[in-house]
């Protein structure tokens, strides 16, 4: 294979995913095919797409018709697990969007499938991208901030005002997306949150509010309290009623502290490690030396594009991927767990029950007595502006 | 009376108020006496302070000779209400070293003495004296900041090396202190908290850890989570245990976001009022205009100085205080309900239920197996450029 051809379901998020191909910015892929059950959208890509891309208006056709190598599933995110698995048996690669899906049950089963296929499987987590986390990732990794301690990630920078929420009959519903804030604007981030530190939880203790800020039923607030095996604590806050909102990600360990702010990565490192200080320390008051240091930040931040590119190269070369599909199941955890938590109002052991939190989930889309009032709100913009 | 007599106990901490006094830093007051039970303190304060201040080694003896008017109280956390008590019935001015006390039952038994008294009753809360934060309490109560939706505190600069746990025996133990970082190094932002916004939680709950970092049996590190009466919401972090630490208070209102760290106070403001933006805009994405504002701080720090004058200043002028003593139970409820809801391993409602507090404090005392080594690590320091 010299060209994989690329099939895109769901004309939404999937859309900028489609131009990017359709353009020649992927090198390597080649946009074979959309699909969205949308007539005003397949309309919209017959008029702007080139004239080769065939048009659908049936996934499972697509997926069949043996003209596509591979898809990029952009659908409501209940739907990403079962049209990645029908995608495997079909023998194609699968990008999916975030989140993986809804409930990680649904997602373990799309990971089997995964495996089973032994396809290219990756996930559209674009922020691994962003030379700044890559760089905060290393220095962890490498063991330069020693053993971690604490975290506190503050993602408020997600405003959204009572018409986005009634642009769509599905937004902010537990049986159209699941989920609030955790599912469809923070996911990003719960996903950055343990791949950069490689450290999950070992219990959560969280705090959603449903429709605080928003005539919605899902939670349009949340603050997290997370332990780890180590003894590390971590706090994720996240809101879509905030303005103006704060990214700030601080992580301390034994060898300092490091902050990602204002796209800024501040290092401050101590000349010896915490421990090793207090051990010899005879002076009552008195504290380790500490360097600030200037890290070199390299690369650009190449976004969506990155993760095509890097979805194509390992079809094609056996490039690494940058963000495994499979990798999907560790941000949805933390976000269940949050839930979880929230509903049982008590601690949460992670992994979580996911056969509980199945039941949970049905249980609140069956109470759910939220009569949702759908507006015009205006012409669809471009996601891809909204979505960093 | 046109010169306050001031008679100092405990010449740890007491030791550099008694400097400030002696050195006629204080207009109107005047060092009359000190005490202290230690005989080398008292023969330092012989070496070192004016001949004509008076020496004792009985704190009672001292309140009752009739000799000074005014007594500063900083003598081990557990007896500034039994001592402030004494010093109301002998007719004197009070000003107590923070935390207020222990727990709250016994501070408010002592902030009943003051109200019967008539006297004037001030702690020691220096960090009131900062325009930063003085600022910080001005816009809000002027509302500025609109209403308050989220805190987000961390206070993690007060490392402390295991070297100053072992250089006195009462240290971070339940018996001499009654706590760790939240009695002993945070009662300055535990009152600010609540200070600068006006506010005190509805419910709490917090995860304490005990000996963590350290060799000790209190808490060296703290989590807390905090709601508010009004939906707000709040997480406080502190600990011994991290370097270099942290001073980040960001408090988020209808009207913007103010973060205060670095010694800067960062003002966002926005252009309307959330709540009122979200009313009128129809246009799915986008947020309320953000002004970056650059608001003057004005004035001194003048710390604790600035708190010895103003007590005197009550007393002689009747100006008002800037940390009347009544005001201390504040901050405590606030570590107490965290030391509580940590024991319970549940929410806790505030006001918290005193009795319930007081009778787990006797038990982790009487339950504690702690054995403590203390150790010489040193001349003594001086005391006051520890406690910011």
């Amino acid at each position: 294979m010299d060209k994989v051809r690329v099939g895109v379901i769901g004309l939404g998020m999937g859309y900028s995913h489609s131009r990017s191909l359709a353009e020649g910015r992927i090198k390597g892929a080649q946009l074979t095919a959309v699909c969205d059950m949308q007539q005003q959208k397949q309309d919209m890509a017959k008029a702007e797409l080139p004239q080769d891309v065939k048009i659908w208006g049936d996934a499972r056709k697509m997926m069949s018709s043996g003209e596509i190598d591979a898809v990029i599933i952009a659908t409501p995110h209940y739907d990403h697990p079962k049209e990645a698995i029908f995608a495997f048996q079909q023998g194609l690669h699968v990008l999916i969007e975030k989140p993986a899906g809804v409930y990680t049950k649904q997602v373990r089963e799309m990971n089997e499938a995964a495996q089973d296929s032994g396809k290219v499987f990756s996930i559209m987590y674009n922020q691994r991208c962003n030379p700044l986390y890559q760089k905060l990732r290393e220095l962890i990794a490498d063991g330069e901030l020693g053993e971690i301690r604490r975290m506190n990630y503050i993602v408020t920078e997600w405003y959204r005002s009572q018409s986005y929420y009634d642009s769509g009959g599905w937004r902010a519903t537990w049986a159209g997306e699941g989920g609030g804030v955790l599912v469809n604007q923070s996911p990003h981030q719960l996903d950055l949150w343990q791949w950069v530190t490689g450290m999950m939880p070992k219990r959560m203790r969280a705090f959603c509010s449903f429709g605080k800020y928003r005539n919605i039923e899902v939670e349009d607030d949340v603050t997290a309290y997370a332990e780890y095996e180590n003894g590390a604590t971590a706090v994720f806050i996240t809101t879509t009623g905030e303005a103006p909102g704060t990214t700030r990600f601080e992580v301390t360990g034994t060898r300092g502290k490091i902050v990602l702010e204002n796209d800024k990565l501040s290092f401050s490192r101590l000349r010896v490690p915490e421990p090793e200080f207090n051990k010899n320390f005879e002076g009552k008051f008195g504290q380790p030396e500490c360097w600030k240091c200037e890290v070199p930040i390299t690369g650009e931040n190449t976004q969506h594009d990155g993760i095509l590119q890097n979805f194509t190269d390992a079809i094609l070369h056996g490039t690494p991927l940058i963000a495994p599909g499979e990798e999907g199941i560790h941000g949805l955890t933390l976000s269940n767990s949050m839930h979880l938590s929230t509903w049982l109002d008590d601690w949460v052991e992670l992994p979580i029950d996911e056969d509980l939190y199945y039941e949970k989930l049905q249980e609140v889309i069956q109470h759910s007595t939220y009569q949702k009032t759908v507006r015009d709100t205006g012409p669809e913009v471009d996601m891809s502006k909204s979505f960093v």
